[in-house]
């Protein structure tokens, strides 16, 4: 008989003294972010959505004061039932019809009175299966999640900063792409290659290149080109959760984030950031994550479809637009599907 | 043994001919609808969005001018775990963590590679078991489906008018909220009896009443009071889905639609219409479903959340609103849930 | 906007201790089963399936030696998509087709190549939605669940005492059906009321009434006809998963278990046991499942069917017969639907 | 945007003939199997399990006769949450703890009234994801299913022999073990190379070789030791379902199998035969499918774990045994996961 692959040992005695694992030392993302910023109790003690509380109704107006011809863009790549792309360990989206016309032309059931005949379907999925918004809480380090709250919070729901409160909320403001893969890649698809782990000075850098003004409260929307990869077909261009060009930790981009009060970061790659990171010699798995979603409160958005969208601003030199992305209000949720709209 | 309850005994004829049982002579439906408007071929012969194809730039922009203060509602109701409302033959979603942080409680995983821990969730549902948009194939009538495609095109999937195809486009324009409810019901709560079916006079003097003029192409949000009776306590209050106050289908209604080309309707009912209605001495379930979805192409989104946008509206007057709606793009789906922004 | 229902308030003084609430003080379950019997180490410090060690391969042999006619009954009740019964907080299973004909009617698929068409389907369940078998890990009071490992173990799938392990093991041998319903019930259906807390007496008054001798070692499979009101239609006698006839806790029944060494208690209602007991003075909910599968290791299976078993005994006289019962093996899993076969 | 991958034309003109593609002309299968053994009818006009019909009361007790020592072995592969073996299109069953000691833990949830915590779990899972039982109408060629009823009562699920009325009936007799894979495997596994087709004559001489006696009715569990590849290491061992080794479609297979009243066959890989033959030039995908389920009523059931019963086998020198299997009773379902049960 094959042996259990999933069983694991119990570790008796983190259970004796009633401390998580990562509770009796501190790990080496309590000590490197132990003097970076934090926005916890800024928008008082139970804040459940962090730095979009930048997003308010002048905001909103702002964003809308972006548009200019009024084409609109829908960000969501597409769900096919079956099909990536997911990170390692979930699987894709499927999808069911419950019914439709076989049951008539099979002559199992008649039209409804009068005439009426339909359709139905349902759907089992990870909720960050697709272009997704995380709940504050999804990602943490230490004991804690997003607000200094126990991660015990988590627990078979999120009774804290699930994403279900950033549905309530809604995301509204203004926008910018940062089109790094058209600025710094090297191919004719704009890409970036594969190992780019994306500075500080790389945003900047196109910024400038595009002619863009990045202002305080902009939700910040990062192209690299990555995704597209997934739809590939050529066996060197496959795509990779674990070997994406993302954002790269520093203490640069935190306080530059800080500063410019940045509500949200949404790209089009499966992390945000690279995965897999060295900092003073150390890896870390998804850096960011603990330092922008848990400390500074910071949104995090992925998987977003940006090549059409990039390509229009190409050709017309407009960065900036109206962004309107509301993640469904699932209670007690860590992500939600979102498919987001820029309005340009 | 009990008996298999859905076992249904197969029209033997019906599947020699190979024709659908509704086919073989014309439903109510059909004769009904003979002279009623239609927008098949109006958009071209393979159009798949209806009546959405009143919204381009231009609408966009004049959604985005209707803003006034920036205020902004999100409509969607909330999704919680195992709780409705639902259409009898659906079950509410079902939400389940795949991790959490008991994992690390229970010293069953250790924090990943600097100490990051994260949560992940999954979910079965409907995707017409919260408030959602309706694909224009989702309800039909005869042998064809919106656009004068086969309903074979439902089979295992919609490969015509499926809700991804709304999902690409997005839906951006002005939209008014229409409170019948707060108009013509008789409680504190400013909720339309159970058993109302509202009549186009009714939509105009409700306007007339709010001080709202109602534009070409603008979406139409209509409030009705009746969904918050689901999370009433009061047994003669309890949330029926099959007797909800909801429109009334009339030819002068189509008519009024089609001059006024409208989008898209939504309400906060289960049906926009009346579920069961008496045309002529015929009864009818959801007419308009086959009206205006499968001959006009509007498109129908349902379950929405107004009591808080409608109390903001009664307050300062205006009823006049940008309204930025994406379903996800579930390719060959019949609905899909949303959560819809409205930006005053 | 509705409040979210099932947020709770987190316990925050638990959490500082690291302690599970029902661990600072002692449950009344904890004083009751003080001197009650328990087989915690019987079979070794790390066995996972309790008194199924009873049945060896004597006692399979045992179970084919009670075989006379060869009559085989199936006794899980139907799987209907949608339909119960169900524990409340559970929804029924949902089942779809992946694919049928349907794809081939509507011209969307053709044959595989030479001709061959095919059908698949998929469930969403809960795994205790159907008749099924407990894993011993299921229930539990203070913080250790059979065995004496800890409640931890339970977390994100059970790393004890976990179904799957029943799977492994099978389930073979001797049992007896006790028609309690018929012996006791009132009406005509051979029923018991609902109110009905079947004590020992009860038991050995019916096996003397059937003239059947149970054994050491029997299965005992328990009909209580409860399970039956599920399809009725009659509305006073509703099934109610909280109000079903069941086994009463007792000392002596608990003594006489043991006694007989009762690997597996079966029975047609949703519990085995009366969901709410009164003892002392004192509300338990499901105590049996506390001294029988906790502290004693006696495998529970629910939901079975009994009648067309019970009919053809009444007849024939033949109340013991070869069980062969094999639930899936769920690695980690808390229960499985399970089709268990009698052979007379 | 990506292409939508599974987007097919609609074959309009095999819709407006209403008929399915494989109807307008004879398949290859068709053809083949013009003169083939056929059982429909032979159980009576509405027979929805086949070649089961030979297994009854006598068979039942033939079974039990095979058992020397009590020894029990179960069948089924183990079911790990998130891995196969599946076949291409499937996604191996996922399972999630609805609840569990996590919530007590975190403070989440109090004991029950007396003290009782419990887990609770879901599962969603493709039914022929693990061991299964197919259902006759599983697979079929031309319009017809097993019995001559219409491909359309596959729709939406089985109306006709569905794998629910195998569950009711039960799997109870006499089997045989054929070792192919320990008398023509290769190596010190015991496996049968992926590319071995297995004929009649390989069977017998198999038979032969471990001094076993195939009776009438027996049920006939072949062991190739393909699906232990699944948990190998080594990347020239992986297990590719497509390339399995498996049974030969011949005549003469058919006839032996017709003239032995075989009831059922299980083997250890996914499709029981060879997936894909060339049979006088012509490729047939799965061809004993149409020949054996559809045409002869024979029960297939695959993935079964043969290793543990065949070791024992090979030391003691019983290939006989008592086989007691019962698939769910999945009302309308296409498959059902099992657990087999071997006593010898």
């Amino acid at each position: 008989m094959p042996l259990k692959p999933s069983t694991l040992a119990l570790c008796a005695g983190a259970l004796l003294t009633g401390l998580s694992a990562g509770a009796t030392a501190q790990s080496p993302m309590e000590i490197l972010q132990g003097d970076a910023p934090t926005n916890w109790g800024k928008w008082g003690e139970d804040d459940q959505v962090g730095a979009l509380n930048y997003l308010g109704e002048a905001e909103a107006k702002n964003g809308a004061g972006a548009i200019t011809s009024g084409k609109t863009f829908t960000l969501q790549i597409p769900m096919t039932s079956g099909s990536g792309p997911v990170f390692p360990g979930r699987v894709p989206t499927q999808h069911f019809m419950a019914t439709d016309a076989g049951v008539y032309m099979a002559g199992k059931a008649e039209p409804a009175p009068g005439g009426i005949k339909y359709s139905d379907d349902v759907a089992f999925m990870y909720l960050q299966g697709t272009t997704h918004v995380d709940g504050l809480a999804h990602a943490w380090y230490g004991d804690k999640v997003y607000g200094g709250k126990s991660e015990a919070t988590s627990v078979h729901g999120h009774t804290h900063a699930d994403v279900g409160e950033i549905g309530k909320k809604g995301i509204v403001g203004r926008a910018v792409l940062l089109d790094v893969g058209r600025h710094m890649g090297s191919d004719d698809l704009h890409r970036l290659p594969t190992e780019t782990c994306i500075h500080l000075k790389d945003l900047e850098a196109t910024a400038e290149a595009q002619g863009t003004t990045i202002n305080k409260r902009d939700i910040l929307v990062i192209r690299t080109g990555s995704i597209a990869r997934f739809w590939e077909e050529e066996p060197d261009e496959q795509w990779n959760a674990m070997n994406e060009p993302g954002l790269c930790y520093s203490k640069e981009l935190l306080s530059w984030l800080d500063r410019m009060e940045t509500p949200m970061i949404a790209t089009d790659n499966i992390a945000v950031e690279k995965v897999v990171q060295q900092i003073d010699g150390e890896t870390y798995i998804i850096p960011l994550h603990g330092a922008l979603m848990r400390d500074m409160g910071v949104v995090l958005s992925e998987i977003w479809w940006l090549d059409d969208l990039a390509a229009d601003s190409a050709e017309d030199g407009q960065y900036s637009f109206m962004l309107v992305a509301a993640p469904l209000k699932v209670e007690q949720g860590t992500g939600s599907p979102v498919n987001p709209v820029a309005i340009k």
